[in-house]
């Protein structure tokens, strides 16, 4: 895994892919999958995400206040969709689905080491979560996997569909 | 235009395309690209999204409360870049840009009739404008154009490179 500059985190979530999101609690790691994150500022980098109370990740990431946003690439899609199919309550998702949980440097929810990009955060703000279940993330530590070249990322869009990255276009732009 | 259930709508947006944000204001309509946005519920559909208060929408998205969120489709990508490369301040992007300005049912905010849906919304909370820029929609009603099909949204990776959806993949799951 390869360090990641802050500046350029945002360039991986923009494009809105299905991501994972790791947390621990009691020495027990957990994983469940996303597609309700956003943005909020480029750097550092402020991510808001959406994790419903009836997640059993909900109590671990407001409990800890830090989890791992991990970026699967296409291959990746069948084991995506059986995290979202199970419940941490019931099994561990990483041994059950084969997936390695690696060792974070700033906090204790693992890396996905079969995930392209991996986002250590910690949670900077509450104050939507009883509202909204959602929770502001500040990005600490950005990974990504040098191996995994131009990886395609999935896009739910409902009910096991997604939508797999096609063809990249340039066009000339003065925004970041 | 053809009315779409609002339970559906996180379908259009849960996969990160970007999107135009249309306001009006003292008669004057405004246009800008968008990314930052995510699906908060699905029914009433919110949806939470950042505008920053250097875009000339963001004064009138916050005194007038509210907006049309329209999702073009990859033709026109480069109208979209062109969006984002002027202001509202200096010119009307809907003439400048050849786009065209339909009237709204319940919201002042014109729809954009090249774009393959239009969700009319009303901002639903404002307390976290002044730290985050977030405003947060609820989608009063929702359009799509039936003319075109499978439409390929874009996804922006920054500077004006996007990546386009390509192939659909199906996979067994019990999420929606």
């Amino acid at each position: 895994m390869k360090s990641l500059a802050l500046s350029s985190v945002y360039q991986l979530l923009e494009p809105g892919p299905v991501v994972l999101l790791t947390t621990a609690r009691r020495g027990r790691a957990n994983v469940m999958a996303l597609s309700w994150h956003m943005m909020v500022e480029f750097e550092p980098p402020l991510v808001a995400c959406v994790v419903s109370n009836r997640n059993y990740s909900f109590a671990a990431l407001r409990a800890t206040k830090e989890c791992v946003i991990a970026i699967p690439a296409l291959g990746l899609a069948p084991k995506v969709v059986q995290v979202g199919n199970c419940s941490g309550r019931d099994v561990d998702k990483f041994k059950r689905l084969g997936l390695t949980a690696a060792p974070a440097e700033f906090v204790a929810a693992p890396l996905v080491a079969e995930c392209f990009a991996n986002l250590e955060c910690k949670v900077a703000d509450t104050r939507f979560v009883n509202k909204y279940c959602m929770f502001i993330l500040e990005v600490l530590k950005a990974w990504t996997d040098p191996g995994q070249k131009h990886p395609k990322t999935i896009h739910h869009q409902g009910y096991g569909r997604f939508v797999v990255d096609g063809e990249t276009i340039k066009l000339k732009s003065r925004m970041p």
